[in-house]
């Protein structure tokens, strides 16, 4: 199909599938004249992997960049492959300011955090991105004095390692290309779609505990 | 104490406080010169509650400016500030291209979102933000082809419901300053603390299931 096929297919403007070309996310189309060429199903597919990245994943071009490596050149071994799915992520929101994550490798929150997971026996890397991430979001919670529910940061942890479990049983292990797929985007695609019902359970849980009457708080 | 005292305990540079100042989102000091000013502890909490927000929490300085005004001046219903908790932020990586978020509304991601709140019987608003996100990411799962976990996204739903009643007995009702104060960096601080736990939570699986031997793939 010519481009603007693609374009009407996937609903990505013209100039928006040019710029993807250009940054190399999409592979260039079947050449057949000067200033034409030919797109395939798998350039609508990558398309709409694409979206789905930059929307609702919201990745940054660089982070969707180290992720379709990963897609397109996956890891030989199971392990590799599920750490690259988080390593390929920056953290959340990290896009907006960088510079003001703390160094957290030998501060408070990095110790509490090596606490928490000897105490849950989890096996993970110390210096992933994760735990990086773990160590700061700790501390943000301590720093703003947020009381946290009863059973603390281990009931969070219980109910997470029982649904990675069975996100695992989800990651198809006949070749790499599926399993690494399955994993990677399981990953990033996932995230949205907890914190929305997240946000969507406390709206819940608030209307059952407040009703509608609107009673003004004491 | 002098802004440079400020800054010592906060640990953030003169130049950033002074930005927070021109931005409102740091009340003035008490000015004892022409250029001079005295600040308090309650400088130095909010200070540390604006780093939380930028850094794990990840939010503009609009957002913040926003979650801000709504600690500093709390609605009267707790149903209303339970929703201002959500509706303070935008979708997760929003910052990133918010161009690339499809219009929800009538898509097949919000016609999903609608089967599934309906089947779990959730009270929620529907042109909240956060049922926008669910919809994006719902058509997000969709579009990449992902393979959900047995019990699929009401699996992650009941999860997230009991989660959240018990993260609403956190919320003191004293008085409305400290129940919006905890419900809405709650809302935020939590989310970044979930994500870093699951992707922690999945190295651990993936390490327990495949060992560290490497066997490679298939």
């Amino acid at each position: 199909m010519r481009i603007s096929e693609l374009s009407r297919l996937s609903e990505v403007p013209t100039a928006t599938i040019k710029y993807y070309l250009r940054e190399g996310l999409l592979p260039a189309g079947q050449r057949t004249a000067a200033t034409q060429a030919q797109y395939d199903d798998g350039h609508l597919q990558r398309l709409r992997l694409i979206r789905a990245l930059i929307g609702p994943g919201g990745l940054s071009i660089a982070e969707i960049r180290g992720v379709l490596a990963a897609v397109d050149d996956p890891p030989e071994s199971p392990l590799e492959l599920l750490g690259q799915a988080s390593e390929a992520l920056g953290p959340q929101g990290s896009t907006v300011d960088d510079s003001a994550a703390e160094p957290a490798a030998d501060g408070p929150g990095a110790a509490r955090a090596r606490e928490i997971l000897a105490a849950i026996g989890w096996q993970v890397v110390e210096g992933s991105k994760a735990f990086t991430q773990l160590a700061e979001a700790l501390e943000a919670v301590d720093q703003a004095s947020i009381t946290l529910i009863d059973g603390g940061v281990q009931r969070y942890a219980t109910v997470l390692a029982e649904l990675a479990a069975a996100e695992l049983d989800t990651v198809p292990m006949e070749s790499p290309q599926t399993a690494v797929r399955q994993a990677v985007l399981g990953t990033i695609l996932i995230e949205p779609l907890l914190i929305a019902l997240r946000r969507l359970a406390l709206q819940d849980a608030a209307a059952r505990r407040f009703g509608n009457d609107d009673t003004p708080l004491p």
